[in-house]
């Protein structure tokens, strides 16, 4: 792949920065998923090979799914740090506020660099590199096999499984020739891929399982089956014995049905109101439906608050994907 | 890649006798899948494109979610060739008879060809090219690739849906390097890869996913969760209206629940008889436990068939597995 000279200068500039900081501290965004702890860790793993002190930090739990990564011990949370960084790296925030108090830090470091692929990235750092790739993993790859900076096994280990994660296994639209390319030069590092494979995609909870199970034993069809709508209550989490998170995943479920061209999950908040979420196959745009209800998105992906009772919040919505389809 | 000189020679003595061929059969095996398909498919995309008269026929129904596959309708049966072709040439069948009544045709052609990516291969044909490769697919890019065939769009296509719907989209310990090397260079000719994942992974039947949820929710547990069972009955397949191949992905459904090693499904047979299919994770030798039945496989997935009813069978098979825990 050819690179522009902005590019080429960007990194030289980031690059010239790592060398030169000794203590470095790196952070992705509260709520962390798959991207982020791999952004992370792959990047902890790369910097500690070239001898610096390296500190990953995030201000919220670790998902236990992600506890298979490489150095997942060592990350810390915001309040631990009591020292300026030489440097400080975010990865995958698209805004400062999405670090949470990690912020704190941030504002005090000597020198701040963010990488991410989000297009809505405001470039809040001293030097941001932000490029619409697959996953901030992606960026990563490139910045380093670019610059020629060895990626170990581990940190191939972390990179592989951000984008992994963050394409669904390669499905979604954002997967590009460079992204194969990545994951092909990241193979040669010896990684081992079925580790990785059960740890993202052969580990479904039995609660979660459960749930899928009742709430796809009840989905719900209409305009001559193009849209299939499931109801996630809260009465039906607790006859399961569900957590949080275990909800993800039963969109996608619905939308995998054939000739159905929208998927739709209704999640009842504890607090009241009504988690929507929307998956598309093609045509339709999901972020318009989003956007009604103040909530936004991608095409084929988007989502929504709406205050009101589940049943309540059904009839409106329908009547609005009335109005797109 | 570097290949050694015994493959540069098959590759250029095949090469040759694509060049002089004019009458061209192709052939996939009987239960044809995306990767056949794909295979077949490729190479008649660029067969065409070098100006060969080119008959790919299969002696199989074509399964439905492949008319998508770009030329998928010049598919013929092998009843209407009544020529002796100048070349056949089979894709990803690993022994002669796999190609059903197409061996008639096979055996008169002046020249054939095998292309297959399985080790058990027993080179029938006058020139074989067999690599173990995730996919038939994966070899031909590999053909074309190194001899500078030009691979068009529609060749693309075919070519990335055979190698990812035999990895179950890049999951697969079958997947390498060279697998990754492969999409990325296929995806530079332009391909839709959303198209091509909407017609693999978003297209599970209204029966097929009716199916799966009354089968999944009545799994049960062994040996402290590490195995997992599913039986389908006929009665089951009865109640939700399934047709013949709407089990297919259920053992693998069980296999993604969390801390399970081994995933079972037990189907009746309409003639009597239980077919088994398993999937393991990591450790577990599923290939060991069918060969005990008389069937066979890999270490992650094996089947068998069991002559007995299936309250039976799940009773001598939890046996044979307690055995292998």
């Amino acid at each position: 792949m050819m690179l522009n000279n902005s590019v080429k200068e960007i990194f030289s500039a980031i690059k010239e920065e790592i060398l030169k900081a000794n203590r470095i501290v790196l952070s992705s965004h509260i709520n962390p998923d798959g991207d982020n702890l791999g952004s992370v860790l792959g990047m902890y793993s790369v910097l500690k090979q070239m001898g610096k002190e390296v500190y990953p930090i995030i201000d919220d739990e670790i998902p236990k799914d992600y506890k298979f990564l490489p150095s997942s011990e060592v990350i810390k949370r915001p309040e631990e740090i009591n020292f300026t960084p030489d440097l400080f790296i975010t990865l995958d925030s698209a805004t400062l506020d999405r670090i949470g108090k990690s912020k704190e830090i941030f504002e005090k470091a000597k020198k701040t660099i963010n990488f991410d692929h989000h297009k809505t990235n405001d470039s809040y750092a001293d030097l941001n590199y932000v490029s619409e790739k697959s996953a901030t993993g992606e960026v990563l790859f490139e910045f380093f096999h670019t610059e020629k900076i060895d990626i170990n096994k581990a940190a191939a280990t972390c990179l592989y499984t951000a984008i992994s994660s963050d394409t669904g296994s390669f499905k979604y639209d954002s997967t590009s020739s460079y992204t194969f390319y990545a994951a092909s030069e990241l193979m040669k590092k010896g990684i081992d891929i079925n580790e990785i494979a059960v740890n993202l995609y052969q580990n479904r909870s039995k609660s979660k399982t459960k749930l899928l199970i009742e709430v796809a034993s009840k989905i719900k069809y209409y305009f001559d089956d193009k849209v299939g709508l499931g109801k996630v209550t809260n009465d039906i989490m607790e006859s399961v014995g569900a957590e949080k998170h275990d909800s993800e995943g039963i969109v996608e479920f619905i939308r995998d049905i054939e000739g159905l061209e929208l998927a739709v999950l209704l999640k009842e908040k504890k607090d009241g109101g009504v988690r929507l979420s929307m998956r598309s196959k093609s045509q339709l745009d999901c972020a318009k439906i989003a956007s009604f209800f103040g909530g936004g998105g991608h095409t084929r992906a988007a989502g929504a608050t709406i205050d009101l009772p589940i049943d309540k919040a059904e009839e409106v919505l329908i009547e609005e994907i009335k109005k797109q389809l």
